[in-house]
């Protein structure tokens, strides 16, 4: 009835999008159109927000108006607040903020309104909320509490103010808006695939980025730049440690951890701008170990196996130099991603049909029943 | 790059599977090999969970061990009990039982151990924990508490006593045992694609499962029965509106639900049973309203429309005469579900490949940034 197609649905289209667009052979990365090299450092994580949800880069007056919807939304409501006590006993950050993002639906003003309109609203609070609801979760573990945002910080600056406890310089706050560009969107990763999958059945908004949370924190997808950090952090003897740690790693047949990328044939486009804000992050906090060490473990990848490394990377030596918790940064690449996300929810329902695969069955035929006392 | 498939990836082959199979131009369906005909009304749901979890029908031995299992892991833990109280008061309930399923990680005595065994053990438990969930759901927003569970009742016996509040009796509670086997796994539908999407990533039970919940939740999905039963009050006049109804209906341009399959192309061979079930039920309760008004619109729309019934559409005048809330029957759907969602997740994490298609860009090209002042 149906060809076999290559396993793990490699090269299969499985939906038309124009969010964003990769040319692997090229390595070329583009939103809307736009060369990733073209906008990174350039426009805002909010500009982006505006670029893949609502299509276009804004004006002055559309950046303050989705500003203005940013800061009203950010309130994570009472369920998630009263929530948070509960959750940081046990599991992994993503496992409770998956808890905490579904619970997000309850407090929703648009709460069981299905409309595409109430969805787009659903998608600027989640935007909002996120953040938040990362550095409160961080908070809660610690027993603390959250500094009230500064007005005068973007959702960048916000972030770090609220997960360290400390306004940050302009240029972290800058590199860290950076970041949040750099990983908002990526055609149809795992994660925005379930989203869609979700979205596919006309299921609501919260259900849609609640599964694709749970996709994002495989340590095949969004919990490898954690895994790289835990990488450079068991390597004794930093720098001149990290090849026969290689060696070691391949002659063992494992596989390293931000290197290599199904679609990425060439470096990473993303790889490149973090590279070199782990460079000047190194410099400026005056540590350049885990700068140097990645420098080194890229050589030695590259000429073992001609693996180049991917987003996850250098994102683990830039933010341990922002100070977020090694632990944190799966959530922290959520923090952006949930930007594509729903941009890829709206898309799905506006031109939606059910997505439901068929499959090769391989297990033996024609089984008879017989009663339990005879088997 | 690649060739465009078909839209929601139909007949596109995304997965190899040992666990069911489907015959669409026959309309046949098998449970690892079992086909569904020989085995509902003669295996316990319990039974049915072995076979679909552990690859074989149980001897009495295996069943006693596996009842003791589910005895032991129904408890949902001091999170979700504590969570109840919260979620019940805005959204539907599949959103709140999204959100109390993915906190049932936190007291999972496994949360935390990634191995295969440690899954298995979550997915047992997931199985016996579904049921009590959804009762103390619906008795913590009427404000009551649910019976204790009765040791001589298997789950879907105690999940009557727990939702309605009585004893069923020996007839309502096979009846209800068989509706659980036949809604137990169904190959790649949305929701147990979204699962394996997410175990993929090698990410956690219960993120697949939280996955798998928010898409059960679509009204393309598991949404469909209970959209059925408000097609059903919603017509005046009985049995005599109903012709009128679905003409009405197909003028308008609009699908009626419970009716067709992207698989089947002939009857749905879970709806031969739940017909039936729906017949007896109807004499047992002397009331076989919904019953007739069913046969009659099945009738209606195989003439019109050369439809025929599938899972959703019998279910619902089964679930009504059981004494289920209306609003309940996805969660229902999902106490089955849960069997074959889980044995799909083991599946996928014995030989896992992250599933990760590609996308066709239709979006403008060539953008170039110009600063926002300019736009």
């Amino acid at each position: 009835m149906a060809d076999k197609s290559p396993r793990g649905l490699a090269d299969v289209v499985a939906a038309s999008t124009a969010i964003s667009d990769i040319d692997g052979r090229e390595g070329r990365l583009f939103y809307r159109g736009y060369d990733i090299h073209d906008i990174a450092g350039k426009i805002s994580f909010e500009e982006c927000v505006h670029l893949l949800q609502r299509g276009h880069l804004p004006t002055q007056a559309e950046l303050g108006t989705l500003a203005g919807e940013l800061a009203a939304g950010r309130e994570i409501g009472s369920t998630a607040e009263s929530l948070l006590g509960y959750v940081v006993t046990s599991g992994t950050p993503m496992e409770a903020l998956r808890t905490l993002v579904s619970a997000l639906s309850v407090d929703d003003p648009d709460a069981g309104d299905p409309s595409i309109e109430a969805s787009r609203r659903k998608a600027t609070r989640l935007v909002a909320q996120m953040p938040v609801l990362v550095a409160k979760y961080e908070a809660a573990r610690r027993g603390s509490t959250v500094p009230d945002p500064d007005p005068e910080l973007g959702i960048a600056g916000n972030f770090l103010l609220q997960i360290t406890g400390e306004r940050p310089s302009d240029r972290a706050a800058e590199i860290f808006d950076e970041c949040l560009v750099l990983h908002a969107d990526h055609t149809m990763n795992a994660s925005t695939f379930t989203a869609r999958v979700i979205a596919a059945t006309l299921s609501d908004m919260h259900s849609a980025i609640t599964g694709a949370m749970g996709a994002l924190r495989g340590p095949l997808h969004g919990g490898a730049n954690e895994a790289v950090m835990r990488t450079l952090t068991s390597i004794d003897d930093g720098v001149d440690g990290v090849e026969g740690f290689v060696r070691a790693e391949l002659e063992a047949g494992r596989k390293l951890m931000g290197f290599g990328h199904r679609v990425y044939k060439t470096e990473d486009p993303r790889a490149t701008h973090l590279r070199k804000m782990s460079e000047e992050l190194g410099k400026l906090t005056g540590n350049t170990l885990y700068h140097d060490m990645s420098r080194r473990m890229e050589q030695a990848v590259l000429e073992a196996k001609g693996l180049y490394p991917n987003v996850d990377f250098f994102a683990a030596s830039v933010y341990h130099a922002l100070g977020i918790p090694h632990d944190m940064f799966t959530p922290v690449f959520a923090i952006s991603r949930m930007s594509g996300w729903t941009a890829h929810v709206i898309e799905q329902y506006e031109d939606n049909r059910l997505i439901r695969p068929d499959s090769e069955y391989t297990g033996p035929r024609d089984q008879r029943w017989v009663p339990i006392a005879e088997r």
